[in-house]
C-alpha cells in the first residue's frame, strides 16, 4: 500500500476536506495513474451527502470522483494496453466478474457483479472503493480508457461518465444521419448530448426552458432550438422525433415530449428525477413509442466514444478549479451554476 | 343505399336500441359482408357513452363494434381477393389513405387518415361510419381479412381487435422459444396474450391479483403464474423476463413490473388505465429497460394473425349473447364479469 493525496468526506454532513488514504500497490493486471483532472458529477454529490442511502448507504470516508484523466506511472507485470507515459481515463466502474452474459457481451455496466469507482466494496482492500477526488488511484488494465492525446485533459475528463452516458444511447437508438435527434435540459448531460448528435450526423434540436440557453446550444451544435415552455414552438414538432435524450432530473411533463416522437420513437432518460414521472398510456400506445433508461455504458463503448470524440475534437465544456474549492462547486451545481462541467485540476492537491 | 338492422345509442346516456341504418351499395372495390358475430370490446363502451369527448367525440347515433366476423354476400367488380361465401372478418380500419410511409410499409393503423370502423368520418355517405352491431356492413377489399374456415366464429370475432392488439406486440417484440414472456392482467385483452406467448413457443407467466384465476390461466396455456400482490412471488422474477405485456386498464404498480425485465426487456402497455402511471427513472435505468404501448396492427399482420390462429386453432374464449342483451352485457363488462369477451350472434338480429 501506498499514501495518496485526497479529498474526503467524513459523513453525510461534512464537508469535503484534505485527507490521506491508502491505495493498493500495483498488482500484475494493475495500472497506477497519476491523476490531472477529475469532472465533478452530481452522482458524487449524491453519494458524498448519502441521498442514495436506500439503494447505496455511503461508507465513509468517501472519496467520490468518476471522470479521471491522468498519466500511467507504472503498471503490473501482465499490463500489455498501458505504459508509463500513456494518458489514462477511469470511469465509473473499476472491475466486473468478467464472466456473466453481460460481461460476455462488453456491457459490464449491467454485471451484477461490478464494482464501481467509489463506494463500493474493494475486493483488494476489504473496505471501501476510492474515487477520483485524488493525486492517484490503481485500476485493473481492464478498466482503464486510453485517452486520445489530441484532446483537452480538463474537458476529457467528464467523457468517462457525463460522454458515456449520452453517447451510449445514442448509438443504442441510432442516432445519425437521416435522423431527427432531440436533447432535454441543457446540463452537464445534456451539452454531452448535443455534442454527439451533431457530430454523428442527426439533424439535433435542443429543449430548454430557458431563452437564455438558445445561443449557446446553437454554439454547442443544435440545428434547431425549442423553448419548451412555449406550446405552439412544441406543437410544430410533433410525430417527428426519431430520438430524444432526456437529460433532465428536475420533474418535467414527459407526455409533451413523448408526443414529439415518431412511430417506433423512443425517449431515453439520462437523468434521474426522484419522483416518479406520471407517464400517460395514450402517448406510448399512439405511435408505438417508447421510454427507457440508459447507465453509462460498457468499456469498449467507452472506449469507442473517446476515439469518437479524439476524432472529432469532442470534450466536455468545462469551468476548471482546484480541489480546495470543490465544497465550492457543490454548492453551484445545485444551483446548476456552471458551464457545463467542474472540472478538478489535481495539480492543485500536489502543489 | 340499403337498409340494414343495427343497435345503436342516440346518445351517451341512452341504452342500445333496435335501429334501422343505411348501407351503401357495394362499389367497384367493396364487399358486402353479412355479419354473422360481432365482439364485444371496451372501446365500443367507451364511444357509445362519449367517454373519449376529448380525442373523438361521439356522433349520434352510434353503431359500435370492430370485431367483426361474417360471410361475403356481395362483391364489387374489381374485387380480386374476395367471392360471395367466403369468411371474412373486419377490424378497427376500414380504410386509410395507401398512401403514406406508414400505409406503405403495411402500419395502416399509423396512418394520419385511417378511417375507424365506427364513430370516423365516412367518405362514402358524409355521415359517420357504423360498426358491426348490425346484420351487414360494406368494406372496402383492402380493410377486409381472410378469416380461416376451422375456427370457430364466434371466438374468432374477438381475434379482429383483442388478438391483434396483442398478437403485434408479442410479435413486435420477439416473444418467441427461448423467451420468458408475462402477461399482466387476464381479462379480454390478457387472455389472448397467454394464448399467443404460449402458441409462439414463449415460457408464458401470468400475473394476476386474483388466485381463483390460476387455473384459468394454466388453462389458457400459462407455464407459470405469478399472485402479482405476494412480493416473494414477484421477487423471484426479478431481472428475468424478456418481455411483458400489460393488459390492465386500472392503476396499478408498473415499477414492480419493470424490474422484472432484463437488461433491454420491454413492457407495452394495450390496457389504457385512464390515468397516468408513475415511472421511475432508476428501474428504466438499471438494465436499458423499456416501457411503450402499442395499438392494434396493420392489415397484413391482422391476417398474419389469424392465419396463425387458423394453424393453431386459436379463438377468444367467449360468451356468446343475443343482440338484445347488449346492454346487460356492457354492465357486466364494468364488473369484469365475463370470460373472456361477450361475442354477438348476429342471428338474434335477423330473427
Amino acid at each position: 500500500m501506498y499514501n495518496a493525496k485526497a479529498y474526503s468526506a467524513a459523513s453525510a454532513t461534512s464537508p469535503l476536506a484534505s485527507s490521506v488514504i491508502a491505495r493498493r500497490d500495483p498488482t500484475d493486471t494493475d495500472v497506477q495513474i497519476e491523476i490531472l483532472f477529475c469532472g465533478i458529477c452530481h452522482s458524487d454529490l449524491h453519494t458524498v451527502r448519502d441521498e442514495w442511502h436506500s439503494v447505496m448507504p455511503t461508507v465513509y470516508p468517501c472519496v467520490p470522483g468518476h471522470e479521471i484523466v491522468g498519466r500511467v506511472v507504472k503498471v503490473g507485470a501482465k499490463v500489455t494496453k498501458f505504459k508509463a507515459g500513456d494518458l489514462a481515463g477511469v470511469g465509473c466502474l473499476v472491475d466486473s466478474d468478467g464472466t456473466c452474459p453481460e460481461c460476455q457481451a462488453g456491457l459490464e455496466q449491467f454485471c451484477g457483479h461490478a464494482t464501481f469507482t467509489y463506494n463500493a466494496p474493494d475486493k483488494h482492500t476489504g473496505k471501501v472503493t476510492y474515487g477520483g477526488y485524488s493525486d492517484s488511484v490503481v485500476v485493473d488494465e481492464r478498466f482503464v480508457l486510453s485517452v486520445p492525446t489530441n484532446l483537452n485533459l480538463a474537458g476529457a475528463a467528464p467523457l468517462l461518465c457525463a460522454g458515456i452516458t449520452t453517447y451510449s444511447p445514442m448509438r443504442h437508438w441510432g442516432a445519425g444521419p437521416g435522423k431527427k435527434v432531440g436533447v432535454v435540459g441543457l446540463g452537464g448531460l445534456g451539452h454531452m448530448g448535443v455534442k454527439f448528435a451533431h457530430a454523428l450526423g442527426a439533424h439535433t434540436v435542443v429543449f430548454t426552458t430557458s431563452p437564455n440557453k438558445v445561443e449557446d446550444a446553437l454554439r454547442l451544435g443544435a440545428d434547431e432550438v425549442v423553448l419548451s415552455k412555449d406550446a405552439s414552438q412544441m406543437q410544430k414538432h410533433l410525430g417527428s422525433f426519431d430520438f430524444i435524450l432526456d437529460a433532465v432530473s428536475a420533474q418535467h411533463d414527459i407526455n409533451a415530449y413523448l408526443m414529439l416522437l415518431k412511430r417506433d420513437g423512443n425517449i431515453t432518460l439520462v437523468g434521474a428525477p426522484e419522483q416518479p414521472l406520471p407517464v400517460g398510456a395514450f402517448p406510448l400506445i399512439m405511435g408505438r413509442r417508447s421510454l427507457s433508461g440508459s447507465p453509462i455504458g460498457g468499456i469498449a463503448e467507452t472506449q469507442e466514444m473517446l476515439d469518437f470524440c479524439g476524432k472529432h475534437n469532442i470534450t466536455s465544456d468545462v469551468e476548471v478549479i482546484p480541489m480546495q474549492k470543490v465544497n465550492e462547486a457543490y454548492s453551484r451545481l445545485l444551483k446548476q451554476d456552471v458551464k457545463y462541467r467542474f472540472s478538478i485540476d489535481m495539480a492543485s492537491l500536489r502543489a
